[in-house]
């Protein structure tokens, strides 16, 4: 299992993680999606309020989307954007806990990709208010449509949305797998801390050579959309 | 905000988190519901491989189950069953990374509620097979056709069913309360560091005592259920 | 019982149904909320493949919208949009059974909703792909964190997207009513046939005038979002 | 396009709907999976308010399961089931408007499937409260997890939870075939009427042989689950 908690360092924790059977390896299936989540402005840019620097975790993503783009492999991004229902309405439960969520307005610069991110055309661009990327989208009926069987979750943050949609993955019937360079978040523990629980039940986590030779290892002639 | 995760001694995690302004009250409406996850006895009991002693907790959430009874407001439980399908047939995807978690079959033992818990036979208790309560069941069905607009989640373990519950509640519109007393986790610093991510962004963590407050202060004449 | 099928004229239908107990009358709550289903050009201008000339349901659904606004209820509005992942690139299986709906492509003019139609722009618009307005969308936390209880289903068509909203919003928990002035559909006989089976099984048909009476006794002060 | 609605004989419908491009075929592919909708006792047998005699579709759907069984195709089967929280205490929405359904109490013989339909012990049960198979249950996560890509749709009632199984089916990503034997119903015109809205929008309405030689050409060594 992979140790990344800092403060699991007396071994209590991995000895009872291991009597309850966490840190299996997940199968790996034929056809790979990659699921960039909220790599927009607002969370890849330190001058917004959600955002800090994360141009590492922008350019390790951007070798996992080029590598998925060459296999015919399927390639969708999030953002997250709010109206003015959400906003001052409250009609999203979510911004009367996070209020500051509420700087991603639609059509406001946080709210566009990150533009160093290799996007085409026709990867799909899911718009979402909550913190999973599968939560009041059609992500997963898209997956399914396509016959997606493992996905790779990449973006930020790994405490907030990339947690969400890892565990919603999985409860969703994909095999899940999460490139370590590519997740990020503004604050390293509970960057620690969630890898740690992601890589014990929900999906494993994975250097990213690893997942450049996955991607690579299913490659198709014919184009995923 | 509530310090509770024990790597964050330095403060600078503090800092980040108030800039990006984490950390607000959320409001409590007027219909409270008690949610209680999975303080099935494979949680709750130490003998089995899912397992830790939970007394602590499921005597704090019986406190507070207790009080929702006594206003008059919604309490539900879940607990986790699998079927052959889903063990052996690899119809739960969750199970191929969490196979422990397959112990918990239908029918026996570790999926029964602790029977320490005042369950009356009114209130519904939903069998799932995900980590969120939410997830493949009908649970924001019936808290929307009931009317509850807060709700109050207890049980186990905090870093996987408890937290996932939490975010889907607040995504499916509810406001959400976690009384530190009535959630626990089978090791610590997993326990501290998801309080912490749930504090932070999803729900208010409070004490029981405030919880008790809430509850009674919303008593009705007429039974939930 | 609404008797609005034509082809039941011998009254064996009307008493299997009897039978069965379909047709009950559903309670009213103190929230309702309005739903307009996919009046976008594309439904209500004859011009494009999948239109007819809706221009009395546009009318009567614009009297409820003006009493809803009046009445600081909740009003929503959904269209529906495309990209080329979902057209050309099968990412949403209804579109291989139903290939005409890609010409509802996203930023194209049968996207637009009906420019007759008082939209404010604080009413949500929700942007959907699938035939329920609540499917991968997140409508259902919309209502729920504005706490409405009711919903008026309006809008096109009554043998699809009205139908299938229908019977989503009963199942996430609210009592449906639908305005039988305010949906309609290219077609008298799916229309009929669909009317028939909402007000038997899942919402209560209803005419615009007591709609209206509704709506203005719940009027509140404060607006809805 | 399958022409059954009674009430269509003047062929205005069906110029409306070709023009409209409905009634389109959908590709099937190559890994089935059959959905035995709420075959339960209180549908099959005439002796229950909610009932009818269907030993017809349940001698239909028999065929198609074993010939699933012998492929080593998933198949699933539905059933409806309620509490006391649901019956007497306002849980389920549906229920106010639909109060016989409460006569399907957990436990309870209506609730039971038909004991002639040859279900192995390792076919999912999937308990449900709502008209679609999908909602509030893991059932597209399971066929997810299984990687089944077209649902062959069988069960009761054709105008209630077949309709809207088969609407939330294709929504969730999959081809959807409807065996017209293997589907029944009270009444014979809101049958009819929801099988012409099935084929002509959502799935393809087939003949049972048509359903059985699709199946066998699907053939697998490995068993589904």
């Amino acid at each position: 299992m992979y140790a990344i908690m800092p403060a699991m360092g007396d071994g209590s924790t991995d000895q009872i993680y291991e009597r309850a059977g966490w840190g299996q390896r997940v199968p790996r299936g034929e056809r790979p999606g990659v699921l960039v989540v909220d790599l927009n402005r607002g969370f890849t840019e330190p001058q917004w309020p959600t955002g800090s620097d994360l141009s590492d975790v922008v350019a390790a993503t951007s070798r996992l989307v080029d590598a998925a783009h060459e296999a015919n492999s399927l390639v969708l991004f999030t953002t997250i954007a709010y109206g003015d229902a959400d906003i001052d309405g409250g009609a999203c439960a979510w911004l009367r806990k996070a209020p500051t969520m509420g700087t991603l307005r639609e059509g406001s610069e946080p709210v566009e990709l990150d533009p160093r991110l290799p996007r085409r055309p026709t990867d799909p661009l899911i718009v979402k208010k909550g913190a999973s990327a599968f939560f009041g989208t059609d992500l997963a009926a898209a997956l399914t449509a396509l016959r997606v069987d493992t996905l790779l979750v990449c973006g930020a943050t790994t405490s907030g949305c990339v947690r969400a949609s890892v565990v919603d993955a999985v409860q969703s019937g994909f095999d899940v797998l999460v490139p370590r360079e590519c997740v990020g978040d503004r604050a390293p523990e509970p960057h620690a801390a969630n890898l740690f629980d992601i890589d014990a039940k929900y999906g494993d986590v994975i250097d990213l050579d690893d997942a450049l030779g996955y991607v690579a290892s299913c490659s198709r002639e014919a184009p995923a959309v």
